[in-house]
């Protein structure tokens, strides 16, 4: 048995799921696909929108491997409706909601420790099923992340979906990292995952530098939280502005929380390099380059490097409710998509070509800022 | 105002200090110092052993520069009793103690927050002053971790030196691994820190591993609480046997908990490749050698590495305890040598002349093992 949405809502439920397949290493086909029978558990999503992130790419056109088989509908930024639950999920339907990029078990050894983030039997849509880049996706409902209907003017639900990896992973660094008002927080790299990092500590009070090579980024970063924004091509040395800077801040926090966030070699090298006396480190973004550090200095600076793979699903809230208060500006580092061109869209993301973070929305309504359901 | 032993008590006041004083790189000399107005908060320390310490052989051979101007009388780990002390530190006055190999100052914002190991005015003998390889030692009272008078049979005073540095560094690195009973604990060394880690490990309930190139460490270690001794140099898969026995343990924890006590690039290699989801990595050892990683790796695998800057002395009763305890057996692990060696000691200790780690001890009682006081 399931839950369909009730006939006077406007959205409906689909015959089939349209959705952009990753068919092989940089080839695309359109598909169709039937939903298939719910479990009692799942539910159906009319995507509102869906965020690109360098995971995508990875998986698009550099080899790395969705652990489902190809052909596959990547997508994992995902915000929008439920139009059908399964049996025991039929309290979601018609509720506007973020999917967490990952989705624990929460039954397993690492569930119940209080680590969700290392389950091994996690769900990640477009990587262990179809995912977001589709009219529809078909997820677990456990650790569905309400978002409230009546959205603050500027916020629409498809915007919402860069809550799902872009917002909420740097926030779990952040969190994990202890920051504090008291604290200067540095981000190495400004770009999607970065800016919005710069916010969140900045929202948590601390004193925020910004470092990235392109002065566009830079600027935004200046403008939404960073007091202190670096051009590492430009400043001779990093550590000793960032010295100053900490000092002229009259923060007393112990050790720069220093967060990497470009997922580059230079970047993590820079990163590594402004480690202090007590400081944390957080690697939040990705490249599969090794670095050459001195690892002991971890030692003789009693300081953490630590990484997290996304963000367990009961800090979306957390997360979110910044962006309702308007502690994250999520408009300024996006730009909306159709749906239908995505192809293209991935492409220019994979070339570097776009500035922002890039959403793919099925509804033109929903690339509309500000739009009230 | 000073306190002195009371007369009926064995040891004496000293007229002067004598101790092997480091005058230049790789040059020492035997030196002759009073002991100089004790402020109120300091005492003056009989020194029974105190051990010798890689940190050493840095600051003696390898242009290491201490704190304190040269000449100095090097050595961190002390352990002695209390014959003379300042006017607020009477109460220490003939105990029998063992010196924290950092001493922090307690007022600082690391100290009131909770890191003490990162206080900017801590105190390490044998580098902001004078230290142990020597008649006696002058050290601030503050952290002395007291000593039972009456120990049992086995254990000497002197022998306790070691505590203050090759058994609460792993002790504190363990500690901030959070391992338990249900974890897997992985030593990469099993030398003078790597072979109390592995006692420390067993001694929580842990299942311990020890990896190492030396097959005699190997054989001590596993007579100590490693169930599975692995030679990196014979083993083809350090990875694969790791994770056999992690399977076959029964332990349900969350990721290996991997302890860096070799303070070697190949160790830290090691190391680093042995992070599985949810992986604790500490590094105890030091090098001052790089060593290329791939970083993002903390980020896949949801792990963090971390370093420790030795133990606050809060935690100092906890890990004699398990020394007393027989939980730490200290005896195999080291050798005693009379302090007049100390030259030819700290040579073979630079040389890697020794299978274990050197306590120097002034008085030739302290170097039998057993007995009371």
């Amino acid at each position: 048995m399931t839950t369909a949405l009730p006939a006077q809502r406007a959205c409906s439920v689909p015959a089939t799921i349209k959705g952009l397949s990753l068919v092989a290493n940089s080839q695309f086909e359109w598909a169709e696909r039937a939903p298939g029978e719910l479990s009692p558990d799942e539910v159906i999503i009319e995507v509102a929108g869906c965020g690109v992130c360098h995971t995508d790419i990875g998986f698009a056109y550099e080899g790395i491997p969705t652990r489902h088989v190809l052909p596959l509908i990547l997508g994992h930024e995902i915000a929008g409706r439920v139009v059908l639950a399964g049996d025991r999920a039929g309290n979601w339907i018609g509720r506007s909601v973020i999917v967490p990029a990952v989705i624990p078990c929460g039954t397993c050894d690492a569930c119940r420790g209080g680590r969700p983030t290392i389950c091994r039997k996690q769900f990640m849509p477009g990587n262990d099923a179809d995912g977001g880049f589709a009219t529809h996706v078909r997820v677990p409902a456990r650790g569905l992340c309400p978002v409230p209907e009546e959205l603050p003017r500027g916020i629409s639900l498809a915007m919402l979906s860069v809550v799902a990896d872009a917002v909420t992973t740097p926030y779990e660094a952040i969190r994990r990292s202890g920051l504090t008002a008291d604290d200067v927080a540095v981000f190495v790299g400004a770009g999607g995952i970065g800016g919005f990092g710069v916010q969140i500590a900045a929202g948590l009070g601390a004193a925020v530098v910004a470092i990235d090579v392109d002065a566009n980024r830079l600027e935004l970063a200046s403008g939404h939280g960073a007091a202190l924004a670096l051009n590492a091509r430009e400043c001779g040395d990093v550590k000793s502005a960032v010295r100053t800077f900490a000092k002229q801040s009259g923060r007393h926090g112990i050790g720069f929380k220093v967060f990497e966030t470009s997922g580059t070699a230079a970047g993590q090298q820079t990163a590594f390099s402004l480690l202090d006396p007590g400081a944390h480190l957080a690697i939040v973004g990705y490249t599969a380059q090794k670095v050459e550090v001195r690892l002991s200095n971890l030692m003789a600076f009693d300081a953490t490097a630590r990484g997290n793979w996304g963000c367990p699903p009961d800090q979306y809230p957390n997360a979110l409710a910044m962006v309702i208060d308007g502690k994250i500006q999520i408009q300024p580092f996006i730009e909306m998509h159709a749906l239908e061109e995505a192809q293209q869209v991935l492409e220019a993301v994979h070339h570097h070509q776009l500035r922002r973070r890039a959403v793919l929305a099925p509804q033109p309504r929903d690339t509309q800022q500000g739009t009230m359901r």
